[in-house]
């Protein structure tokens, strides 16, 4: 492979991707390393939505929301301070500064790489029985041995939910330039809980409709309730296992009906329930691959139905995580080198949500556990933040819960907490490395640190427990 | 052993334990929970220096000054507010009120353990060679059939350098009732990175005086250098390779002169050179225990040349840290237990330095590697967080360096950046699990988290770089 370069003349290559997001972009970087020739197809900016429209802005707000309450409650740590409001239109230039900062990173990158970048949208116009196929942009025709489909995901809406005004998504809500007095959030994972937290925290009076039981509906049980009661403590409304109805916009605010009858006025409403596949509309399906409902299926290693045909990230169904994207990319960029990686498995793959608190969880919850392996063959630990130092200096609360198949390894690693999105490192080698709560509990965390409450749960686990109260 | 409680009576225990810190505190939870009575003598409270001298309290300082840092950059984040300055009432009571939760919810533990809590100076009056010994406290005597010497440490001074007015140790200057307007710390170490990074932040002037060639000279010089130059930013001033030669305290000040020649006027001098070991004054010695310039040298199994004598912590040469006296602590109960548990060995243990930036590490340096493989059997990689999202996001600097033998596991991880110490968990399990670069590599790090550089140090150093500038 190392041994065929791009052929500019007939514009062959070993890989086209389609689409610059992380899971191309990674493809791409992984794919030159490896010798191969690649054609880069973004019609947008390199970086795709994390980049630009997904986790780094929102996590530059959350970050702002983070120094707007420190400031706000700055007295309590002996810091005299008067804390005068938002300046949405600086959050925006800090926001755009970071954006800008790892997008000249990303460009040297791939700059540096030797990678063929088209600019353009590209359309997938035919597959090839021996593998490959070809993409056009403006139409030049780009010949791939392989092709990696790689176009992502947009933010959805509901039926009857049309957006446009005082009705937004999360791609809207990132660039406001003030904050809303009132907002509604349609929707309780991720999006809607992160927004709702930096709302909060930028002065918002804040109200999440959730239709399912409870808030991040998918984390383990224990991670919800802590969550509802945080976001309770925070002033943050929220109505669980209720579905709206519909919205009305008038000229000063837009009113949503729920289905229990009641209604809510407000200045804004945010949709966030979840990104949709885009696999329509680039000639997937036309040139002969498989597409449902958007999504592209594939195998564990990321074949579609077309031989030389893989799709990743955000388009394969399964979890939408940026660095599952990276990791999909690195995967097909390897598989392609003839490097036999292993395949990227979902249940190994770390979730953060970036709420105050905020979750971090890797591998099963406690009912997974209880269906996988039956109900008296899991045991739990629960580890109250109230014995960690660290935390209490942060002054907060939460909690850490491990879960393990009796006898056996830990499956299950769920915390809640300020600041323990970071913690989900150290989470991640415990469960993908099958630890049992002895082998984690023979080893010394460092005093006082927040990583330690892990450290504690597992001893307290594996039946040592040091600064655990009942 | 679970047969032999406590004889009141007799005041018989199966362990007396002297010094209720880390060490001692640790020793005592893990001994009852295995069925053994435990006699634990304290002259002052019950958790230590760690607890009320040491980690905690400077901890919380630490965060004080994060949160002041944080209100007078807020503009920077869109955060609007007037930073007014330090009020050092207020920052000491949020500081004991931090102190006063961990204690209490200490002594619940200890009571609900049913441990028989001694107050009073223990005295070690003789010891039996069958094993154990007599502690005396107050003219009442306890009879360990082990005992276990955990009186910790104190705060050192050198020679010539008398303590008292303006010139003082970690001990007071956790306590000051104002901010100092200029300060000299004699020694760049651990404590005195801290509390200069602390005073910085509350706005003094502060110089560090360093005998040694670098500032944090234990640790990896990339750990220095990267100090260094983000403590030249913060404006910092720092001497090193530089002795002191003497102080006068005026009654406006104190002149420091320096070996160089020069001299420094100041308003408080903190001495930062380490802490000594109290193995004096007890009685160890009179009973039989050897005892070296104040430090219990013990063997691997943390026995004394005593049979039944046990050391842990800050008096057993090596590491001075409190969760290095929890596992202590912890193995002592465990081997009394006959439980044969695994020693405790200095290496494993991960060390956090809390200044901003913070630093953390865990294993062997590069230089230490070097010596240990030969020169050429040793590869390593530094990752600038530049690279990484969200350490951008909080805007700080700093490198991970991964130490690897080549062709072998990674031995030693050494990190820099605001809030790095957090990831020392995730170093850890590496280090001491002996995993390889392509382990780690394997796994999928969350983006964006900080601990994701971790994942993108040991991709780099797998040779498949991801987000990684040259």
């Amino acid at each position: 492979m190392a041994d065929s370069p791009g052929d500019q003349s007939t514009n062959t290559f070993d890989i086209v991707i389609l689409g610059g997001g992380s899971g191309g972009y990674a493809c791409a970087l992984r794919a030159v390393q490896l010798g191969l020739s690649v054609a880069l197809v973004e019609k947008g900016k390199l970086g795709g939505t994390c980049l630009h429209n997904g986790c780094i802005p929102t996590k530059a707000l959350l970050h702002a929301a983070e120094v707007a309450d420190e400031t706000r409650h700055s007295e309590t740590y002996g810091v005299k301070a008067t804390f005068e409001g938002i300046d949405m239109a600086q959050v925006n230039s800090y926001k755009a500064g970071v954006i800008d900062r790892l997008y000249k990173g990303l460009q040297g990158l791939i700059k540096s790489g030797g990678i063929t970048v088209v600019e353009g949208e590209g359309r997938l116009v035919s597959t090839d029985a021996n593998g490959g196929g070809v993409v056009e942009v403006d139409g030049q025709q780009y010949t791939g041995r392989n092709v990696v489909l790689a176009t992502g995901s947009y933010a959805r809406s509901l039926p009857g939910l049309e957006i446009g005004g005082r009705v937004v998504t999360s791609e809207e809500a990132l660039t406001m330039s003030e904050v809303p007095e009132k907002v509604v959030i349609i929707g309780g994972s991720v999006i809607g809980v992160e927004f709702a937290s930096v709302w909060r925290s930028f002065g918002a009076e804040v109200t999440i409709i959730e239709a399912l039981p409870s808030l991040v509906p998918l984390e383990d049980p224990t991670l919800s309730k802590n969550l509802e009661r945080a976001f309770r403590k925070r002033k943050i409304a929220f109505k669980t296992g209720t579905k709206f109805s519909g919205v009305e916009q008038t000229d000063s605010g837009v009113t949503v009906s729920l289905e229990d009858g009641s209604t809510i006025e407000t200045d804004l409403v945010l949709v966030a329930v979840g990104r949709g596949p885009n696999g329509n509309g680039n000639g997937f399906e036309e040139a002969g691959v498989t597409v449902d409902r958007g999504w592209v299926p594939t195998d564990e290693r990321l074949r579609t139905n077309v031989p030389g045909v893989f799709a990743v990230g955000d388009l394969v169904p399964g979890l939408q995580l940026a660095h599952r994207g990276f990791a999909h990319g690195i995967f097909v960029a390897e598989e392609i080198a003839g490097l036999s990686p292993q395949p990227v498995l979902d249940p190994g793959i770390p979730r953060v949500t970036y709420c105050d608190p905020e979750l971090a969880s890797v591998g099963i919850t406690e009912p997974q556990a209880k269906e996988k392996y039956g109900d008296e063959n899991v045991e739990t630990v629960e580890y109250n933040l109230g014995g960690n130092g660290k935390s209490q200096i942060l002054g907060t609360a939460g909690v850490i819960k491990l879960v393990r198949e009796k006898d056996g390894p830990i499956v299950g690693v769920h915390m809640i907490g300020a600041r323990y999105g970071e913690q989900v490192g150290e989470a991640s080698l415990i469960v993908n490395w099958e630890a049992y709560p002895e082998d984690v509990a023979q080893l010394i965390h460092a005093h006082p640190t927040q990583n330690e409450a892990l450290g504690e749960a597992a001893l307290a686990l594996a039946g040592k427990p040091l600064h655990s109260h009942a």
